[in-house]
């Protein structure tokens, strides 16, 4: 989590999010937030670790690997995560508006739950949710 | 939704899914599914446009714009979608497994009724079913 949270500090102007991807215990792919410096909606770290790590193993199935994110996903990213075949996952800070896995779990369509996975949410919360503060508190 | 069913047909490898994206009656974006083609989970359909719209007009605020698209979203592209302030969708054939709009309105988070949106289904409903139909058919 210590590299999520390095790559949530490298957010510029970005709401700090860090994610980083893991396989056999050596990170493959780092990413951070990227909404607002992209102009794209789609830029999360989430989304950008994955087609990182596709890249890094040229293939689209990440099943052997862990993510760990510094906030838990919202739904886009929880889809990709889903259909990425990651199955082990490790977020920070729990996001009760916008989480799915742990704090929204109804969200989840049915369909989808054969592919459940392993969802450890607060690792390091403290940590995680103090850079966001940090963050909101500035911006205000 | 031609323009979206015409897209559908560029797919080589992958499950064609076609989608447009229009402002003030113009198309600013088209692209199909390259999930297979790119290697990346994420390279949906609505996922590609919203990406490409984003470019042509220089900002991620897609507000005025209106999505034309072969099948209903998946989660992860229907939460792209709300986030990038896209008002009006008219989506052709239903994904009663894993459209979120019309089929699974429960897996809307709470938090993102207020993002309501005008979501129109079933458009030119069997050319877009029939093309998903045809190509599944092959693969068997």
């Amino acid at each position: 989590m210590q590299n999520a949270i390095e790559e949530a500090l490298n957010c510029k102007e970005d709401v700090p999010i860090g994610c980083v991807i893991k396989k056999d215990g050596k990170i493959i792919a780092r990413a951070h937030n990227k909404r607002e410096e992209d102009n794209d909606v789609t830029a999360h770290a989430e989304i950008l670790a994955i087609q990182e790590a596709q890249k890094a193993l040229k293939t689209s199935r990440l099943n052997d690997c862990e993510m760990y994110v510094t906030l838990e996903p919202c739904p886009m990213c929880s889809w990709a995560i889903l259909k990425s075949g990651i199955k082990t996952i490790y977020f920070g800070a729990y996001n009760p508006d916008y989480g799915v896995f742990i704090s929204n779990p109804n969200c989840i369509p049915p369909k989808y739950l054969p592919l459940a996975i392993k969802v450890y949410g607060g690792i390091e919360e403290e940590k995680c949710g103090k850079i966001l503060e940090d963050f909101f508190k500035k911006l205000r």
